[in-house]
């Protein structure tokens, strides 16, 4: 590529853009910033995670310089230990996000030996022909910001995920004055996240959770149980914090909730009061008042522990009348009907469940409106994407860019695998590159396709039903079978006639081929499946995979 | 059971209560409240739709008197073609309500003679022991009504979906004076809607969409499509008065948008002034700032005529940049991903979409909490049973109604199959019921069951490996096979060496195995299910349903 020019090309996500990877080109330098993981979509049956497509920087590695990391969330460096050893590359972050992504590769690719290079807020480093530069943001999670990337022709500012909290739990705001000043000397293009757009007003500073947690630890007399994301340490704070102030001790819950608070209070983010933690077991032998426990779960997924409390299924923890359960998050899109189950579940069981619906003890981390229009007036940049959204929102940031006079043909709606090319005059979308979905299923990564994915969708729905038949090679006659089994088509006992009917059925396409001789296998099966998918289709209307198989002796 | 005693039994649901049928005893006399349709969850695969099991009203056939209907949406009135003929009993509802039912039950059980009996508000009807009034309010379907039972020992009132409407689009208000009337002369039971218990506040008059619809078509020189449920009878209607307003024709899309516009015009209920009702194809022919869509799909449903002019597969309407698209609804819980997937692909193509999270294009047509207090100081129950909604909204409900004064011991936050049992002095619970979920795939009722399912389930996470082999029974040795196949667990063209070792696994399992004889199939096939799930999971870290099938020639 000639220089002069920078491409913007984001990577991979399911329904958001340039959310989980985005790579950054200035000629044969390319950056890539975050590489996260998404979760699968309800038709993507069986699949336990997807990771962004990243055929691009493969079939450019030797251009990849580095992977930069904007913070220590799962849709920003879950993809890492797939992606991580096909690069090669050395990683740039802060301190707790490196501490995170440590514990997941040893996890994934025990052995592996990234290289991990801790940065601070404020420091720059040089990347080829790219300044990095890191500035401190608020978002959930500590030590979170945003990327300013120096090229001869001119500044890239990639928001990160943000907030603007002007009263942080830990005393870090958002650097607003280094902002000014790359907006003052003047950016070339600014990337924005987008997720909040749809939202007038401010969000929220996180410490208004802390008051609530404060106010419910005042006036409770029975235990407390609070699901929370196990990264958000701000909020895991202040419950430690409100726990300290009335007396109460700590227990923690979930494989992850364990894992990153010793990751936190390890490097320094979670300062927790001597003796105020405790074992689960201890806190069963505390009375009630004096306990709160910190859990995962509060997006109902089914096997964390919130949901296994809420369905008597935890070992160590059972709920009982009076509890006071903190729902401290809000549903993710596609989790509703999963939270809105445990809710009640726990109501079942007398606990006084307290969630978003009815007061406020979750805030968002990402910036409202007013927010997004700071970020823009402090940068005043030349060119505007918009990213870290579905396409409606970014359209609506876009639309909010127009209003701050942004000039309309300086903003770029893009989608993943789309190149944004500008140089200091203008920009235009230069082509595309693969970008997309992988789908990872056990072991398998991107083994798992439309294929199989069809074929899954097809058993879900109804079944299969199976024909087995050994069949003379010589003579063509048939000599076992048919036999028919099925699963997940019809409750067998239940559907014996239909099923020998159905056997029936076979037997007459058989003696109507009969004397073919072998070569004709595939007709007869295609025959099998046709005249017994009309079969059952007219008397059940359901449409049940169906497999045709002849053995030969 | 003995008189001066009432049951009150909520029959079905998912996670809501007594929404989509309620029984009333008073001594042999059984009086059922709608019998609706659910959607499936999730994890009922290839479920088309759920009704109540309504196995008590069975088993005391002979006692049950009627069916009486609130209003006619699906989820109050889906579930008669399937029950109706297994009862056999007169249906008392509105006429627009019995209107929508008749159309349901001739497509579902062509030629069945039911006994409909159209009543309107005011009425009464003698009905066994009871008589059963019908009182008028507002939801977001016209000629919905609550229904009051006058027993011997005190009036039931039951509110069905309802609202306070103080501007209905019909003009037709909820009856607060026969409330009012009732309140007075005492009302000794109220189930009352909870749908809404957790907003606080009013829910907004329909006719504030009505507005929102007219600055719309004021402002826009566009093609306008309005996506909205087909029952909503109210809002298509300011949709056509707002098309007139401003020189637009309208066209509708969409089966039940067609349908439900037919009957409820027919029966009087929509007044569509002439020549402006346009079909489809002629619409495309008129200049787009004279064209408004009714179409259905508001809930992103895969089917609709919505989603598919957002994937460009509608034959007569394809969206094009400018278009302006309403969706005049907000996501029902688990439609939130499919409805944001629309609104995206919309936005793709150019068109400018409006939806709630933006502004107030839709109402809601039931209750808030101010309402829920009119409706309970209106009446001034002695005993109170939430009703309408999932537990948590039960429990919150049920507080209200103590803040109003209501006696705890008289409030019961009941599930679905348990009786409520009331006399003039008191009430308790008095046990259960059968009641729950009936799942209905194609023409099966009932038959699929939790086997069925968790086979489903199996299939749908890992796909089925299917083992077949032919033994000779008399020396019991292998003379065709192993055969391995598989469907929806590998992509099987990149897996042929994982698909050859198995293989490998299950002649090895035979060798060992081999002589014991016919006698031990079951044995065998037990076996290698065994071998080969633990040689799959290690390689794979997948579980496929493993299937032997063992022929005997």
């Amino acid at each position: 590529m000639r220089e002069g020019k920078v491409q913007l090309i984001p990577l991979g996500g399911l329904g958001e853009i340039g959310k989980n990877s985005l790579a950054v080109r200035y000629g044969d330098d390319i950056i890539v910033i975050d590489c996260g993981l998404m979760f699968p979509e309800e038709e993507m049956l069986g699949i336990d995670v997807v990771i962004p497509d990243v055929s691009y920087l493969v079939e450019n590695k030797n251009l990849v310089r580095a992977i930069v990391l904007t913070h220590g969330h799962e849709d920003h460096i879950g993809a890492l230990p797939y992606v991580l050893p096909e690069l090669n590359v050395p990683v740039y972050g802060t301190r707790l996000t490196l501490g995170l992504l440590e514990g997941k590769l040893e996890e994934h690719l025990s052995g592996y030996a990234a290289d991990l290079r801790v940065v601070r807020p404020r420091e720059s480093v040089e990347i080829g022909q790219f300044k990095v530069e890191f500035i401190r943001v608020s978002h959930s999670i500590p030590d979170a910001v945003a990327v300013a990337l120096h090229t001869p022709i001119g500044v890239i500012l990639h928001s990160g995920d943000f907030k603007v909290d002007h009263t942080p739990v830990d005393g870090e705001t958002i650097d607003f004055h280094r902002l000014a000043q790359l907006g003052e000397r003047g950016v070339l293009v600014l990337m924005s996240d987008s997720t909040n757009v749809e939202r007038p007003g401010y969000t929220m500073s996180e410490r208004v959770v802390g008051e609530t947690f404060e106010e419910t630890f005042r006036s409770s007399r029975n235990r407390i149980i609070i699901a929370t994301f196990a990264t958000n340490i701000h909020r895991i704070r202040q419950a430690i914090l409100a726990a300290r102030r009335y007396n109460r001790k700590v227990a923690l819950a979930g494989r992850s909730m364990v894992n990153v608070v010793n990751i936190a209070q390890k490097l320094g983010y979670l300062d927790i009061p001597a003796g105020i933690l405790v074992e689960l077991e201890e806190a069963k032998r505390l009375p009630r008042h004096q306990v709160v426990i910190l859990t995962t779960g509060s997006q109902g997924e089914p096997m964390s522990a919130l949901t296994r409390m809420a369905m008597a299924d935890h070992k160590l923890v059972e709920i009982i009348p009076g509890d006071t359960i903190i729902i401290s998050a809000v549903p993710i899109p596609g989790n509703e009907k999963l939270v809105a189950r445990v809710i009640d579940q726990l109501f079942k069981k007398g606990a006084e469940v307290l969630y978003e619906a009815v007061s406020g003890f979750h805030v968002s981390g990402h910036p409202s409106q007013e927010e997004l229009k700071l970020m823009l007036n402090l940068t005043r940049p030349k060119f505007f994407i918009p990213i870290h959204g579905e396409y409606r929102m970014l359209i609506k940031h876009a639309e909010l860019a127009r209003e701050l006079g942004i000039k309309p043909e300086n903003i770029f709606v893009t989608e993943n695998g789309q190149i944004v090319e500008l140089n200091k005059k203008g920009g235009r979308f230069a082509g595309r590159v693969t970008a997309g979905r992988v789908l990872v299923d056990g072991l398998g990564v991107g083994d798992v396709g439309n294929i199989v994915l069809r074929d899954r969708r097809q058993l879900a729905k109804d079944g299969i039903l199976i024909v087995v038949l050994t069949m003379d090679q010589e003579s063509g006659q048939v000599v076992a079978g048919p036999e028919i089994i099925s699963r997940g088509f019809v409750f067998v006992r239940e559907a014996e006639q239909l099923l020998e009917e159905a056997k029936e059925q076979v037997k007459n396409t058989l003696e109507k081929c009969g004397g073919r001789g072998t070569t004709e296998w595939t007709g007869i099966k295609a025959e099998v499946r046709e005249i017994l998918s009309r079969f059952l289709y007219e008397r059940t209307r359901r449409r049940p995979m169906i497999l045709p198989i002849i053995m030969e002796v």
